[in-house]
């Protein structure tokens, strides 16, 4: 199949160019370096050492294993750009992890926020354009978000609910409350994407993702130059990577608030195999269909006991603090989020478990000398906008 | 109390501009003569004469009414313009009609689209980061539209709808199914805002308006330079606008397919009547609240009827035809929108009368000179991007 990975220089972006190719698919990765831009502007950068360019990383690959990679370094807002890769390339299926990932980043300030909205509402729909005009049979496997859905008060269904409501019933979009300017792109995106199936035909899976974990996949694994990023920083880093590598650091964890902040979890081996069962099983034309990409649901504080377990066993101290969240979001909430489509479609979770746990500590501490210290603790408030004492 | 208009210059924006000012309100109205110039680059125009420019409208205001409207023209996507106005003018409510509002208009094609969604979300944006930084106790009246909602197949309820599921309840966000690019934007913006509203603790009104009909208000009255455009090409004109243009120079009415296709309908002296009782009841700090701001459903084709009808009594001869539909929509729909939210706040509705048809009529007779009539029959096509014959 050929395979369009936008975004194929990121942390999944590049472990989704790399599981395809090996696995018989012709790929082809886009990328412009958004996120290595970020970095430099921050003063962080990936705790593990990636190659300094997409071409370098395929040269790599293809040394290591003989399969080629195509790639096009440019962006998804440049429809010269869009237009001629799928001209050229002509994807059946176009995997889309090509936009700005960071709440921290969209809440910033006011130039970070309209970024993010621009960047990644535009360019998914520069290819929404691209294929209803060029490849209207392909299937665009769209990176959504959990978080899209905030966290209501009833259980939380895969991307529709039917509605019982004053004698009537209809199948609806869910309702949607996302937590930050990111978020919300998201949510933005998955109507537009709605629309283009509904209107253009055009079919569409998207996957709404929790939070992933993970640094090593079969093929990072083949050779050093073959790995993928890991972030730790507070604007791209996320929960569980973080912690592993506070507490390698020795660093207290940097538990928001309370810290009873649930959401869906899932180890980057299963991001692939679900980004592959998707894939393998497209919608009909015309279809928008929405799968919650997640095995596990923890909050934060669980998770932050696992890593202290886990470091206990490992030999190494954990400590835990509590410092104030920086985001506005419940810490107390129901969450009971259904994600059996992918179960079904034949998704064997790699659970949580401490081993894996331990053999991140042991990656980390491979790479503990590149560690950032600096920013690792939360800066960006979710209230900066505001004047103090003005009522919320 | 001091209003800031945006999109001060257009059909409602001008009109509301006026209606305040008479009232007693420091009126300042912002503009950059998007519409103006989109209609430069169709070939088309306002049936209304009106003056050339904001100023020169807010001049003739003073000398027919001794009353000052302040004016700015500038554009929302220029953040130095909006941060000057709302640091200048210090609004305590913000009227935004500043927005692309043609369905047509954004799906001509890639570059109309991606215009569409970038002007009004990131303009939208923009407010709400100069209301979060300089005004945050300001009121933000935001005009929607009931297209947010689709034609889903229960009743519509006002923004929110209490969900039963599985044994628990919550009210969430209406789930939204709009039917253009344009649509969409409407729905993005009514997603950010909520979101500022929850976690920066504005306040804001979304007013869900249904299609509004007239030319004349009591201000517009005054004098002729006083007069609000009349929009009646396929991109901005529309349905009983149209239609009533249609009957008066002798061109069939252009009813969309069967016709069947339902929506709220509303007198531009209702919409005014509707945003003054949004203004003059403001939402607590932190309240998204949305109303639907509609007095009447009606389909294309009791519309058509009602003008036929009209036209008769009034002595001219009125044909209807049935064109192809240029849009992708149900032509046979359920459709039971609520709108009780305005009546309870005050609300008198001008209903849909014969009469208000045939002073339509002799208000477009005394400018049928003026008509350009190659743009009246819709040429924009909700299927173009896709190829001929790919499946739906």
């Amino acid at each position: 199949m050929r395979i369009l990975v936008l975004g194929g220089d990121g942390y999944l972006g590049w472990a989704t160019s790399m599981y395809f190719s090996r696995r018989g698919h012709d790929v082809h990765a886009v990328d412009n370096y958004l996120r290595r831009r970020s970095h430099t502007e921050a003063g962080t950068d990936s705790l593990t050492p990636i190659l300094d360019s997409l071409p370098a990383r395929a040269q790599a690959w293809r040394e290591v294993t003989g399969l080629s990679i195509g790639v096009t370094e440019g962006d998804l807002l440049d429809w010269e750009i869009v237009e001629r890769v799928f001209r050229e390339f002509r994807p059946e299926a176009i995997v889309h992890y090509g936009e700005m990932p960071s709440a921290p980043y969209s809440m910033i300030d006011r130039e970070h926020a309209v970024f993010t909205q621009h960047n990644n509402v535009i360019g998914t729909l520069n290819v929404l354009f691209a294929m209803a005009d060029l490849t209207p049979e392909a299937h665009l496997v769209k990176l959504g978000t959990m978080g899209e859905y905030g966290t209501p008060n009833i259980d939380i269904e895969e991307g529709f609910i039917t509605i019982n409501h004053n004698g009537r019933s209809d199948t609806l979009p869910y309702p949607k409350m996302p937590g930050s300017l990111y978020h919300l792109t998201k949510v933005h995106d998955s109507h537009n994407i709605h629309f283009a199936c509904r209107v253009w035909g055009l079919r569409s899976t998207d996957l709404n993702q929790g939070v992933v974990y993970g640094i090593e996949t079969e093929e990072t694994r083949l050779d050093p130059r073959l790995a993928t990023r890991f972030d730790y920083d507070e604007v791209f880093g996320t929960a569980l990577n973080r912690f592993c590598l506070q507490a390698v650091i020795g660093h207290p964890l940097t538990v928001y608030g309370r810290g009873g902040q649930t959401r869906g979890y899932l180890n980057i081996l299963d991001t692939l195999r679900c980004v592959e069962l998707s894939c393998l099983n497209p919608p009909a034309a015309g279809e928008y269909r929405v799968f919650n990409q997640f095995t596990e649901q923890f909050s934060v504080l669980e998770l932050a006991h696992k890593v202290f377990e886990a470091g206990r066993d490992y030999g190494i101290h954990v400590e835990l603090d509590h410092v104030d969240n920086p985001r506005v979001e419940s810490e107390e909430h129901y969450y009971n989020a259904k994600h059996t489509k992918l179960l079904d479609l034949g998704l064997k979770p790699h659970l949580l478990s401490e081993t894996l746990i331990e053999s991140m500590f042991a990656e980390i501490e491979r790479h503990k000398d590149r560690v950032i210290l600096d920013h690792i603790m939360p800066r960006t408030k979710w209230r900066a906008p505001l004047h103090e004492g003005s009522p919320r």
